[in-house]
């Protein structure tokens, strides 16, 4: 029996987050993996040029660049830093060369800053959703000429509904798909992550439109687990260990045109204490049980 | 000023968990309110006719009753409790004096028993939402001429995706809505619950669907907080807490020709542990200040 071809199959950085950059790349080399997704503050880091060579050097290629976005502010010295730093990440992404820059939009403004819940005793919050996301719209339409210039597509995340208050008001892939659709396919596209939209009972349906717009960039894989971790942010497990429909799901992104890569981006903690070696052969592994036949 | 009419206000008793069905009438009346929600076990407990009598000799209604339906079962014996169980509950409902017989649909079938996540050494789980949320069709089909019979209405939660895998594969008001089309509105509809909804790009839509499709049964309403709870179930805030914008969605469902009660049903250990007189007390207020001006 041959080995399964796993050139297809891109570690994001973020499952091996306690690993430099090195180490990550050398994890997914070892691994025969054929891609590695990267974080900003990585390749800053490192520098974006010297980052691009690490993972050159490997026979790698860089499947996207987490990640931009955060464009809910509602005050101009917000937005004009929203504008500057999101401007940085387009340059980043074109010089560490990857086309695709994953973008996590930002939940209600009042609470973007990292620990400040809305309070009863901390005065009037905004909660409004429907303007809220306008303004990610008018973000969007600042942003994308700059991306154009850079031949670097914004790529928009829903996140699953439990984000929606503080991480993003992207919360289906429709509504992604809706945000896109004043910009050329080539500059603002989506991304379908499993654990935010496996639950989605219009999936099939915008997975199918998704590739007929020509706008699905990337292919994220990651399984929901129960139960949910102290930080619900960190309770993704990996592929087959929890409740999602990998090979009906990983047929609808293959009937739907994308040929790209498949990355694996996990945050829990568990994992992250384990080697880094072992977690990129496990996402091989995995990806080659539950993804591969399917697409 | 002239107290607010708190006539369509309903203390749902799940909020009062620990009061008996008499404490709990008595804190609803006392606080002024209209109506109570019922919970099945309590109905049992106090036997549906004595139960009735309690919530009318306060002058109360009972706004609806919670809960049937866990319908996702794939084998003969699983499918013929849940319809027998089910029929119970239409039969309690009527007796009760409600029309309104709140349905939670169950989530993916190996994991609907308590305590039972899916785990890798535990053998295959069934994944398939798709196969489940058709079999949810089905025994909607089953019990839909039962509850015609009895003038009861199945009424369909959508529960947040959260809860998409261990509770309820019905995700959306949209979705809830689709599954309703079939069977007559007098005898499937569909709750609005704040909680459960409020993150949901085309919740305007589907409320206003809703209202011109004669199946909006219920509004609920309580506030999405965060940090989630370590028990997530139990991460609901009083109306005004959190992040859900309650003026926005009250006017859709005042504009969508809802004019039933709004019942506030609050799971959290902290307002658990509360005199039930001044939950009930917090939630007319909240009702007053939050919901009400724009119904």
């Amino acid at each position: 029996m041959s080995a399964p071809d796993l050139s297809r199959c891109s570690l994001n950085t973020a499952t091996v987050k306690h690993a430099s950059l090195t180490e990550a790349v050398e994890a997914a080399a070892g691994a025969g993996l054929g891609a590695v997704g990267l974080w900003r503050h990585q390749v800053q880091e490192a520098g974006a040029e010297k980052a691009a060579r690490i993972v050159s050097d490997a026979g790698l290629r860089v499947s996207s660049l987490c990640r931009g976005g955060f464009l809910t502010a509602t005050d101009d010295a917000g937005i004009a830093a929203a504008l500057e730093d999101n401007r940085r990440a387009i340059e980043e992404a074109a010089t560490v060369g990857t086309r695709e820059l994953v973008f996590v939009v930002g939940g209600l403004p009042a609470v973007s800053a990292p620990g400040q819940g809305p309070r009863p005793d901390a005065g009037p919050q905004d909660r409004d959703i429907v303007a809220t996301r306008a303004r990610v719209a008018d973000r969007l339409a600042d942003l994308a000429p700059v991306a154009a210039e850079h031949d670097v597509r914004i790529v928009l995340e829903p996140l699953h509904p439990m984000f929606a208050a503080d991480r993003a008001v992207i919360s289906t892939l429709g509504q992604a798909l809706d945000l896109a659709a004043p910009f050329a396919p080539e500059t603002v596209g989506v991304v379908v992550d499993t654990y935010h939209v496996w639950w989605d009972p219009a999936l099939e349906e915008s997975i199918a439109r998704a590739g007929r717009e020509g706008r699905i960039a990337s292919y994220q894989v990651c399984d929901w687990v129960l139960p949910l971790a102290a930080e619900p942010l960190n309770s993704r497990g990996h592929v087959g260990d929890g409740y999602v429909d990998f090979p009906t799901i990983s047929r609808w992104v293959a009937a739907a045109g994308y040929a790209g890569d498949v990355e694996t981006e996990i945050f829990n903690e568990e994992i992250w204490a384990a080697d880094p070696r072992r977690t990129a052969e496990t996402v091989g592994a995995r990806y080659a049980a539950h993804v591969l036949p399917h697409l």
